[in-house]
């Protein structure tokens, strides 16, 4: 960072960089940064006093403006009203230290940091804050596909392929799919935390210091895992944002296509889903229409990440590896609106399967007619008759061309496979219609693959039964979080009321 | 469009759609969105009334109540305070109208048109609006360029490629290739005007209308050049927002470009370039630094339009083609930050090249030792004495390795040459200093590459000259846009107030 | 450009990088950029002769070889059988003339240019090839849609929005639609062709030259329409790479929309299309399957020009603007993959189009019930009977309710819609079945949508026609780029011929 | 998975498909797809075996084939001759076994899968292979990071904020920041194994199966951790593809950055490092030429992974959520050039960073007036005088514009510096050279920062070592990877080779 009236320069900035620059980040960041600089700026105090760099007093006279200014803030006061031009936020924060306690007092905290290490800082305070919410979020969507996906663990639907009926299946088994990969993106969202748990403070402007800091104090009251063990890397890396840029660009691809099969399922052509009418818009001109429009908006919002991603990636390369304002500011800028809108689209989706309006008789309806069944038929022929599978699959082909009527009775199948066994093989077959009964019932069908993962009410059931097992784990790492956060900031409360 | 209270639906939004949806963009549209809607309303009832679709009366209401809010909206004053809950401008903008007329005649002027087609509409009206202005922006740029290339056509500067000093140049041959980019790539962005000044209205939700509509009217009231040919590609298209988004992203390359060798050649390494102190930062930690963050800060902005073009073309991937929200609200939305973003990095681009302080005598100096006349006097050997390119190239890298000054004087050269000559050619070749000292000075050998494209100042100046002829046609094309809407406006006002 | 042995390095490229950087680009440098440097030796050894640079034996010597290398080539020979190490085919290329005439004239040709603008010369060069094949490809695309377009004007089908039927319209309306963005877009890209059609040779290094060349008449052999201006320009900038991406990507986009359309529509729960069987797939395990996969495919590829798009932004993002590999070759890497998967794209999109079977009868089928006829409904009362729309959507969201049959005959909408009227307008009006009965039938519907683009056939037909305009006058533009390259190839052919 | 003549086909495909979709593959997949099917029809046959599914004489024919085709690949001869049309190698597959034993033996094997799952499943093996070499390539590039850095740990160089010097670090302090990134981003890669090593089998179609199949002997076989626990999820998720592509696009802006700073340091006008000439270039017309351009070529290799990352985002974009060649194929198909692009860019940069020449004077010489000990000097007046930071920072200002030499000797500074400090405290301080001499000096400077991660050559020498620690980890894990597959690939041959 490096932006402000100091050192050698004779004059404050140019007015179009007020203008352009630090004007329109300015609210932003009273309401997001600001919250996290006083608790660095606590922390590096706490940590100067105890490594006696600075004396107790003057650590006690800057805490006690930080603990004044956190409570005002924490009140809802609006601090920092700008001036008519300045640099940003951070430079109005350190003069008001030293307009009220002098040049001597109100700047001692500034040795051995400097604004790269503290920028760094209050991205990665800020970000995991973020990242908690959206992994948040994304849990109350696995909730609510969970619930869903286990209330129509029974309920009969054409399993799909290449957007054709396949063979029968669940809308209960479609969905725990869908979870079964939400449930690893989240993992792979939350295992970024790590990465960005480590603190840089101390890094200074990229090249440590030479005051004898103790930076895992500082790291640990701030609710880092450990400081960053090189400077440079400190200031200059931001992996973790595309780590987590990525996470959510993966995440909104499966919005995108849960929210595609649900309006393709709730369109009148198939008439499978509908919702309440305070989730539907009808249209301006056409009285009759109930669209379930907010399955674009999830679609448009989810897919948002991707290009905040390729901001992101965009913006590192060819960058210096240091700090440079077009990583520090720039990349990292891309967060922010990248988690508002991966939110935006898991609410949306939350809502919208905890509201969804299943129509099981029209989905059983469409199986009729549809050949679903003829997988098992073969399946059948190859298990039961010792067919090879080419043959049972050239039989039931035939079959399919053969029947005229759209649906199967176990009558008319053996009258037509019988024959077809004797072409196909050069031997005769004897079927039971009983023993085909179950086979040409799609619900049947449905119940007997039990196998590969396939749709049978309770091989779904188990399988819903162990990712909650994982959501479960991943609640307890959030509360971990949640916790090791929570104790920092007492721990850091203790320790500055300590000095006064 | 399709998201209102009316039709089949017994109940207002979910609180959730609300606060997500409606409510965030709320501010936005009636600052950017309203002016356009007001001018959409009124040449469609202008037309409405002239087609004998309403009666004069009616239209006469209408139109009354649209001059007063456009009066006020132009007087500051802030319309459609939103109540607690709503479903987005749009619908506001219509209850004002039945509230104020009664139901028959306030809600007379939605025949013949739909959310989807205004939508549209409004889109293409504003992405004039911000195409104007970042052509306008561009065009600053390209007189700074200009301006700047023009003074330093003679500033000598060695020309770099692979980041290595490759033979003498001047820093205004470097900005004039530079400009030449530019231009082209605000010509390819102002091409995109006429497919975007095409007039959806009429195409209401996508599939026309019964009524005897002129659209060719309310297209010329509204400053376009003519309506739409097909409703499904009036609601369905965005291709001009692409093609506006690829512009962007595009010239967003060129000023990352720039920025990059500025901030190179402003480095202590090479010292040539400066900028006064408000356009130049210090550190907040390092008392000596004058660092050029600004041009950071132009890459950052610059390669976000990028970002938003991948959005753009992600969203529309796989959309069905018709109206979606997916593609009217969500892929516009793309467009406006990024024209933001492109505009404040043209911004600053201008400003640093108008205030660039050129460190005339470093520039001079870093071509001591550096080799840089070896080309124009390998050339020499060819065009003067006849020798093959390859045996000249062979001469001079020997020459290359055996010198022991960084420089060479005529006669050292000379003496220097003549024994190599002998020894590749296998013959005497006699040299005399005269011929010899032009080339070896940089200086007289940019004044003769004269050729291709090549530095010599009067062959840059004419080429400025060109340019500068392309700059004023861009300007005029600019200029016949501003009449156009102009004129539009103007015809509009005198429409509407006719019916009085 | 820069990758030799010669000048002041004693050896050879390291293993690795003849491994990765010059092996395996070597078969196609072989295809695609031999027959182009053919062609630029032949011009500038021409151009050299006339200008006295090269003695005119010198140069007919040149030419012979190079005349007898491209008679080889035409003929279909296998030339520069690469040895165990090289540095790619450009200096195998110059070191075949050495080798057979002797380094004084077998490397004269080499002044005054470089490989850095023979480089960018061949890409522009193979890109016009590239460029013609797929806008080619692109139009045969166009003149199917049409066909189809105008072979079903008057098939009636639903339209969409938000994939929900809206009201009654034609498979041809839909087609041509799309039809007019890619016409568009085809439009767009052709765009690119005079900033592209410009030649950068005389450039060099990009610090142009002291010989006295004549760039005009090198441009003019070489078929293009002028020599680029700036010579850090001709070698540094690949914006015309950016620019035929973004068109590829854009219609990409467009191509993936029509796709998914159509795979909608092809599904069992429409009905609406299929292919014959040549054109789809069964399943290797589901014995009645029909799938439309090639339609997966062109969505496929279709995208992959974004991919290369982004590539060739974030290539060209802080490369120095100059000379440089990474820009030179890496970004126009990223051309010709991209023109493959578009081009395949365009073809599969082509066959399905042209062999596309309608089932007029589903289409006609799927309408009953669908409600489609409401908008037309409302828009005669308020038309005919002087509702206000407002009142009018009332009255008809309000039928839509109350019906029992899925469709109305006229006289059950008589009998609804009197007392409804009654009720909303606290009047009565009469309705006669004769006027209602035109109105609820979707053809009679389709027919009246005449105005704002709408699928009445006679619209759409005339909007073809318009459309036929465009294609041929862009067939006429590819047309005449072919006779301009044509007659440049003879005209190379003849001077060269002259040296003899 | 869906192409085959099968079932209700009557015909085979059409020509342009066979052209345009199978043929262009047929070459690839025959070297990387076929190892992989043998493995898995192996694998799937002994299972099938297990479980009485097949007969165990079916069984060992089938092996039997399975054996002699892969011992017929391992010595390397090229299987399946492609016929002049087909339907891909899969097909030509499965008919061989037909041919050799007959339809009823040779087509057994085809239960309870489908090309779908068989598709996903290689895609992971082939995976695996490419994420081990991508990794293995990444860890040799860290161990020579490594080991420069180790070696330069105490050579001084200037560390750069924004391209400007900053304050004295070395060589080594930078490449361990570089290589503290590398460390993550290889382990963040790794990370994406489990998700990846799950086997798909027994999800056939996506529907699972019928037959009571053993899927966890497959996986086992087949060296995968566990099967996929939904069929949906097993054919319809590519998320590991997503996953490994964002890891390489990150890697590659971390080389780009590694590459900008090492050819701005290249470059004559820092002349820090350089290379021996079989890594450089020289210029076909510039003699004196030396280009790093390699570096160069490594930036273009290292961004390609973002575009085939953009492609599978976009591929996956409104997918449906099940097999369909979109998702199966062609975003796979971004995974196999990106892995080669990575590993290119990898190899080239370990083969730069192996074979630096470091030029030590010149970065030490570099150092000489550029004020980098500034910060020191202000934060010593802060330790040992009691200064506030803030008065140092403006003494220090002060003196930087006030000296005249560009290095200060003690005696120089004590004599600027005890006026300004009266100057600014109001207040004398006495200084003694003897203090000042090691904070003048860069080097006592860089020793000096051994806190929050500086330069200190002992801190950097402790990270190196913690990192090397973390690089051992790294190796375990692939090396424990390698042996789980060597043992599967052993298991699976014992148990075919017992059915003969």
């Amino acid at each position: 960072m490096s932006a402000q009236a100091l050192g050698r320069l004779s004059r404050g900035p140019h007015p179009v960089l007020f203008q352009l620059l630090y004007e329109p980040g300015f609210a932003q960041d009273r309401q997001h940064v600001l919250p996290h600089l006083l608790r660095i700026d606590a922390a590096h105090v706490v940590m100067l006093a105890h490594t006696r760099i600075l004396p107790k007093e003057t650590a006690a006279q800057l805490l006690a403006v930080n603990r004044e200014l956190a409570a005002r803030l924490a009140a809802g006061e609006s601090l920092f009203e700008p001036p008519p031009v300045h640099r940003g936020l951070y430079l109005l924060y350190e003069s008001e230290y030293i307009q009220r306690l002098g040049g001597e007092v109100g700047g001692a905290a500034h040795v051995a940091r400097s604004r790269n290490d503290i920028n760094a800082t209050v991205t990665r305070m800020r970000l995991r804050e973020g990242l908690r919410e959206v992994l948040g979020e994304g849990l109350r969507l696995a909730e609510a596909l969970h619930t869903v996906a286990r209330e129509h663990s029974r309920t009969l639907m054409s399993g799909f392929t290449h957007q054709q009926p396949a063979q029968p299946s669940t809308f209960g088994h479609y969905l725990a799919g869908v979870l079964s990969e939400l449930t690893r993106s989240l993992g792979w969202l939350s295992d970024t935390w790590p990465g960005l748990n480590r603190c840089p403070m101390g890094a200074a402007a990229g090249v440590g210091t030479h005051f004898p800091i103790d930076t895992a104090r500082v790291a640990r009251l701030l609710g880092f895992d450990a400081p960053v063990g090189n400077s440079v890397d400190a200031v200059g890396s931001r992996d973790f944002a595309v780590q987590v840029l990525s996470g959510l660009s993966l995440l909104g691809t499966l919005l995108t296509r849960l929210a595609a099969d649900l309006q393709s399922w709730a369109s009148t052509a198939y008439g499978f889903l509908g919702w309440p009418d305070e989730l539907v818009s009808t249209s301006s001109i056409m009285p009759q229409k109930r669209n379930a429009f907010v399955l674009e908006n999830i679609r448009g919002q989810a897919t948002k990440a991707t290009g905040y991603l390729m901001n992101a990636l965009m913006g590192l390369k060819s960058a210096p590896f240091t700090n440079s304002v077009e990583v520090s500011s720039e990349v990292s800028s891309a967060l922010w609106p990248a988690l508002g809108c991966s939110r935006t689209a898991l609410t949306l989706s939350t809502l919208l399967i905890s509201q969804v309006q299943v129509n099981a008789p029209a989905m059983r309806q469409f199986l009729v007619g549809e050949d679903t069944v003829m997988t098992a038929l073969a399946d059948h022929l190859v298990a039961r008759h010792g067919l090879a599978f080419r043959s049972a699959h050239e039989v039931v082909s035939k079959l399919a061309s053969r029947k005229v009527e759209p649906d199967l009775t176990p009558a008319t199948a053996r009258a037509l496979l019988e024959p077809l066994l004797r072409e196909v093989l050069g031997r005769p077959i004897a079927l039971e219609e009983a023993e085909l009964a179950p086979l040409l019932d799609p619900e049947g069908c449905m119940r007997a693959a039990a196998h590969g993962g396939g749709p049978a009410p309770e091989a779904v059931q188990a399988h819903l039964e162990s990712l909650g097992g994982e959501h479960a784990r991943l609640r307890e790492r959030l509360a971990g979080w949640q916790s090791q956060l929570g104790s920092a900031d007492a721990a850091l409360e203790t320790e500055s009321a300590a000095f006064r």
